[in-house]
């Protein structure tokens, strides 16, 4: 089941730089972690923007929470999610 | 290289809905040639909405419009554009 | 599993009175048909407004789409869906 | 009486975290002995965001204000408030 | 139990002038004679605008909204509800 | 002459808690003395919100800037202004 | 006592060429004559749109809404009204 | 060459006092020193916020960025610039 | 002296489509003359709209307001007008 | 290929005035590289902001996005990006 989700990163200027650049080590491991799993089949750069957006596969609401709970620039993010459906004119079914 | 782009559908109540229908039949077929040549690559619906959230992959801005523009349904769609770039915690090229 | 419904209705001036009567009442026996089925466990009134408020309870996305897309007055509304998760706090399962 | 809620959290940096901890658990307390008492009778996180939807079931404004009021998170939360009423189509009484 | 509330009308072109008229001779009464009943205690012209703030006093939301949904303008109002609360700096009780 | 008010108050964190004390008790002293006088006839909380809508009735645009820019919260709240007049259905005179 | 009004003009299509224009012909003698007795001060075009700036001087609000309504395009503008005060750094009393 | 702008001022609470008052004393002097050359011809509060609606008189679009960015308070402000035109029923020059 | 344009186009359904095709033609003529005269050196289309961003060379705001009034699309779009200045770090002149 | 670029700068108070002018001065630099490299053709100020309007030409989406992000300001600036494409009605090449 797929979501589109995107992510506007904001880190506050408290936070110290160090700690800054280990947070975002870490993200980018989880984000891997998720994609080689399939969980997290596309992930974008908006173009200008500390953004990105990306689409999640997940079983159900809880699964995709947890998922993006645990990002661990989560504290320093605003999200927004719209889940997304078979479309009548797809030529793949939208889970591929 | 990718855009995202959304459109909301919205036909006017003044447009008979035997024109509607076929209007219809030919943005379905004008989608699926596209998306059998690997330009339009993601179609989904927006849950609840009649609207959708795609993925383009074209040459550059001016053949987007192009596509854009020559939809059937154009005149009767909100279209947002935005131009997608390589994130560089992806496992894959953004333009797979 | 759970989703919030936001459901605006504006019926144009266009559509014959006796033709709006008849889609409402179609639209209140497929409600209740699916309040007995235990897919739209909620519906609530916002006051002042031709709107409401619903929950409804559906195995995927896919579902939901195709129940609010059923719905009678579809073409005359404006709807917002928010996915729901269960919150750490709440003493019952958010399936309940 | 029903009202629906949204509640956004918004914790600022200035806050040590063993004092944010300390809060969140108090806020867990409160809101589960209001649950109990059945004037909270659902609360949904909402997939993705440090916030929840809740449905509070009171006797009026004034007490409904004063549970808000009462949330030890209230100084950092954006509360937004919508009263409920009967639906025509619901099945059950919307106080149930 | 006090409730701000904000009305915009808007007459579609559509409406005959005579027909209109008669709708708001309509409004008027009704309006009058909620006033006379205590139950709709303030009426205020928004200035250069179509437009009134309102107070209305009732026992519950579903009397609310019964009053604003029997409005003989209501088909062409948007409206907007705000429920009040007694202010603890306020010298005398809300309901007054 | 009436005037529709909202004000939302926002303290920052770095208020010292007991100057936020002080500033809040002169708040109120000075809103009890202008309520007495009779020109802020009306002071009602929003409900789930640190936010109040108050009628003010005033000479002029003057004096109602003079009395909010002498609000001992002035500096901490956005404030929201909307003239009042007369309404052809009211039964009262709108400055009553 | 000074406004500040911004108004957008909006006639419908279906006004039929001639009204629109005898009822612009109307507007401008309105807003002439108001602007020789003094109560129009300024009357500003807003570039690239059908809408003005305009500053009234009136006695309160009710003045005001009498006027802005006797405006012949009233029923086909959006009207916004913002109340001024002297400024504390103005070198003229803000009535001249 | 006329042009409407709105000022809003915020001045963050890390600014000490003084420094704020000498800054206010500054614009207030810059701002008396262009009226008197008719560059600034109106000034006005906005009822009930720390802001004003001003119209500038100058020869082009540099000018007046010049002078808007040469204002002691300009950090701190958020500013909006709408140019003006002749209106076609003005009985007046719109320069004057 | 330049200002950068935003032009959204909305033609109604009402208009007949050979009406809004010799509109079109002589907008694309006016425009064409405009950008011969170099009053208009640029104008492009915004990606999946029916909308351009233009930049426009002129005198003042009038001259400025009198060339988009002219257009023979003007009472179908609606139009957005920002002033440019010289920007510091530009190599060239701004009026090049 | 071309696109409009607007971007705002915000520097907060918390970054000392040194480092805030040298920032200051590597950007400029970085601009003018960039303007002589042809890559940066428009550079605006907006009247009366610390923002600026800009037209890029580069090869794609990523070469933009890479330009953006190395700005020495990127870190204090909102950006938002519009593709450009064509426009029919222009008399030279949107890429000239």
């Amino acid at each position: 089941m797929l979501y589109l989700v995107r992510m506007d990163v904001n880190i506050p200027p408290e936070i110290p730089e160090d700690k800054a650049a280990a947070i975002k080590q870490e993200e980018k491991a989880y984000s891997q972690a998720l994609q080689k799993q399939g969980r997290w089949p596309h992930l974008w750069r908006v173009v200008g923007e500390y953004a990105n957006y990306s689409v999640f596969d997940v079983e159900n609401n809880d699964e995709l929470h947890d998922l993006l709970q645990g990002l661990p620039l989560f504290p320093y993010m605003k999200i927004d999610v719209t889940p997304l459906a078979q479309h009548p004119s797809a030529i793949t079914a939208s889970g591929n």
